[in-house]
C-alpha cells in the first residue's frame, strides 16, 4: 500500500505531511513560509514537496483557502495568494509528480477531518464553521462532503443575516462573515470607541478580536456587546442552517471559537429563539473543533483515503 | 420483479398509483378525498390501499406534507391532517401489509421525482422549491437526497430573509415563506389596499395570489409590486442558497411558479445583485417543474426504486 502526501497551504505557512494508509500520525512533516523573496508561492511549494518526496507516494491531496474545483484541480481564487486565479494546481502537480493531485477548499477539508478523526466521529450529518479572519464552512450530509456542482458549496459565512448591513470581504453586505468574523467583531467595537463611548480598549486600526475578548473578560461593556452581537447573528444564521441541513452536530473551529464562552451563550439563546421546531435541537451537539491546526492536513488525508478506496471499489 | 405502490397524501385528496419496476406509467391509479365524514384519514387511506392491493406489491412509498422521519416512518406533524402528530404511519402500514413502507416529506420527494423523471434529469446538484400555500424545498447533492439527521432538512422556505419581518406559518418572523408564498403575496397586496391605495383589486379576506396575478397582468401597480417584492426576496435567498449548495439547476414548482413571468424577472435581477461570485451563475439553469401534480407520486416511486436497488446491492 502506497503513501499519501497531504499539503495545507495557509496564509503564513505551507505544511506537508506524509502518511501511511492506516495511521493519522505522519511519517514525515515539513513546513515552509508561504511568502518569501526571490521565488513564487508555487516554486516554494514545489521545493517543499521535493524535500519530502518518496516514490511510494500514491496521491497528493491539497487544502487551500478560497474556492476550488476539486474535480478539475483548479484554484478559482485564494485570499492568501493573489496571483492564483483559476490556477490549475492539480494538473501542474500531476504533471510533475505523475500521481493524482486533489485540490480542495481548506474549510471543506477541515470539516472532513473533524468528521473522520476529530469531534464529529460517528456522526452522519455535520456542520463545521471556522471563524477567524473570515468565516468558512464545511458540511457532511449522509456521510458525504457537500461540494456542489463546481466545488463552490458550503460558503456558510456568505449568507445574509442583516440586509444592507456591514460590507463583507466578498463585496456583498450583511453576510454572517461581515458580523461574526474576528475583524468584524473588532471593527464593531472600534466604531463604538470612535463614537467616544467609554471602554478599557484603546481605539486604533490594530484593535483585534483578541483585544476585544481580553476587554470583555475584564467586564468591558462594549467588548461584551460586540461578542453578544456576533453570537446573536450567529444563532440566527444557525437556526436557518439547522432548517436547511438538520445536522446532529455543529463544530466550531478557528480563532473566534477560542472565545467560545463569549460567543456561545448569546448564540445558543438566539438559536433557541429562532428555531421553528424544537425537534431540530433535540440531541443536537454544539462543540468546538478538536484537531486545531492539523484540521486541514488531516482533512486532506481523509479526502485522499476516500478517493483511494473509491478507486479500489 | 415486484410492484411498487406510491401514495401521495395531499390536503384535498389521497392518490395511490401502482408501478412496475421499469415504467413511470402506473398500472393502476386511484384517488379518494382526504377528509370525509364517518371515518379518519387513516381509515380512508387504508380503504384506498385495499382497493388497489395486489400481492405482488413489494414496497409502499408515501409522500406527505410536513416534516417526517423517513428512517422511522414517522410523520412528525402534517399541516393537512391535524391529528397526525408523531404518527407512526410506516409501522402501521408495514404491520398491515407486511411489506416495507417508507414515509417522506412531499417536497423532498418532488425534488427526487423532478431529478429522476422531470426537469432535473442528468444533474447531480439540484435545488427544488415548491411555492404555493407554503414554500417547501428539496435538495439533491451529488445524486443524494438531502434529508438530515431526522429527515427535517431542506426546509428552504424557513430561512430569514427580512429580520423581524412578517409572521410566518411556523411562528417565526421574516422567513422566505412569509414573503413569497401565495398567501403572503396576497396579504402584502391586501395591506396596501386596506391603506386606501388605488387598485383594480377589491380588498377582502378572500383575495388570493391568483387574483393578484390577474391584476398584475392588467398593469395594476400594487399587484406588480407585490410580485416584485416576492421576487426580490426570493432572489436574495437564492443567492444564499447558491453559496450554500452550488447547484447546476434550480427548479420551481407550485402555484406561484405558474406566475413565473411576474416573479422570475425580479428574482433574477436580485439574484445577480446578491451573488458574491459570477461563477455560481455560469451555466446555472433556472426552470419550472415538469411533473405537475404527479411530482409527489413519481418522487415516491423514485424513492422506492432507490431503496429496492440499495437492498439488492
Amino acid at each position: 500500500m502506497g503513501l499519501i502526501l497531504a499539503i495545507d497551504i495557509g496564509g503564513t505557512q505551507i505544511r506537508a505531511a506524509l502518511y501511511s494508509y492506516e495511521s493519522i500520525q505522519p511519517i514525515q512533516h515539513q513546513r515552509i513560509s508561504t511568502q518569501g523573496t526571490g521565488n513564487t508561492v508555487y516554486e516554494r511549494l514545489i521545493s517543499l514537496i521535493d524535500s519530502v518526496w518518496v516514490d511510494e507516494i500514491e496521491i497528493i491531496s491539497v487544502a487551500v483557502a478560497g474556492p476550488s474545483n476539486p474535480e478539475m484541480g483548479v484554484i478559482l481564487s485564494s485570499p492568501n495568494i493573489p496571483g492564483w486565479l483559476n490556477f490549475p494546481l492539480g494538473e501542474k502537480l500531476t504533471g510533475r509528480y505523475h500521481v493524482p493531485a486533489h485540490i480542495s477548499n481548506d474549510a471543506n477539508l477541515a470539516a472532513l477531518g473533524e468528521w473522520k478523526y476529530g469531534a464529529g466521529q460517528g456522526h452522519h450529518d455535520l456542520l463545521y464553521f471556522t471563524m477567524s479572519t473570515g468565516i468558512g464552512g464545511g458540511v457532511i450530509s449522509r456521510d458525504q462532503l457537500l461540494l456542489g456542482h463546481k466545488g463552490l458549496a458550503a460558503e456558510l459565512g456568505h449568507v445574509t443575516v442583516l440586509p444592507d448591513g456591514p460590507l463583507c470581504s466578498c463585496g456583498q453586505r450583511g453576510h454572517l462573515e461581515a458580523i461574526a468574523s474576528g475583524p468584524s467583531i473588532a471593527s464593531y467595537a472600534l466604531e463604538r470607541l470612535n463614537a467616544g463611548e467609554p471602554s478599557v480598549m484603546k481605539p486604533g486600526p490594530h484593535l483585534s478580536a483578541r483585544d476585544v475578548a481580553q476587554a470583555a473578560r475584564k467586564g468591558d461593556q462594549i467588548a461584551i456587546q460586540a461578542f453578544e452581537r456576533a453570537g446573536y447573528y450567529l444563532g440566527r444564521a444557525l437556526a436557518d442552517f439547522l432548517h436547511i441541513f438538520n445536522p446532529s452536530i455543529v463544530i466550531f473551529g478557528g480563532g473566534v471559537s477560542q472565545s467560545s464562552e463569549l460567543v456561545f451563550e448569546p448564540m445558543k439563546t438566539s438559536l433557541k429563539e429562532h428555531i421553528m421546531d424544537p425537534g431540530y435541537l433535540d440531541d443536537l451537539i454544539i462543540t468546538t473543533a478538536r484537531l486545531g491546526d492539523d484540521a486541514g492536513l488531516l482533512g486532506a488525508l481523509a479526502y485522499a483515503r476516500i478517493e483511494l478506496s473509491a478507486q479500489k471499489d
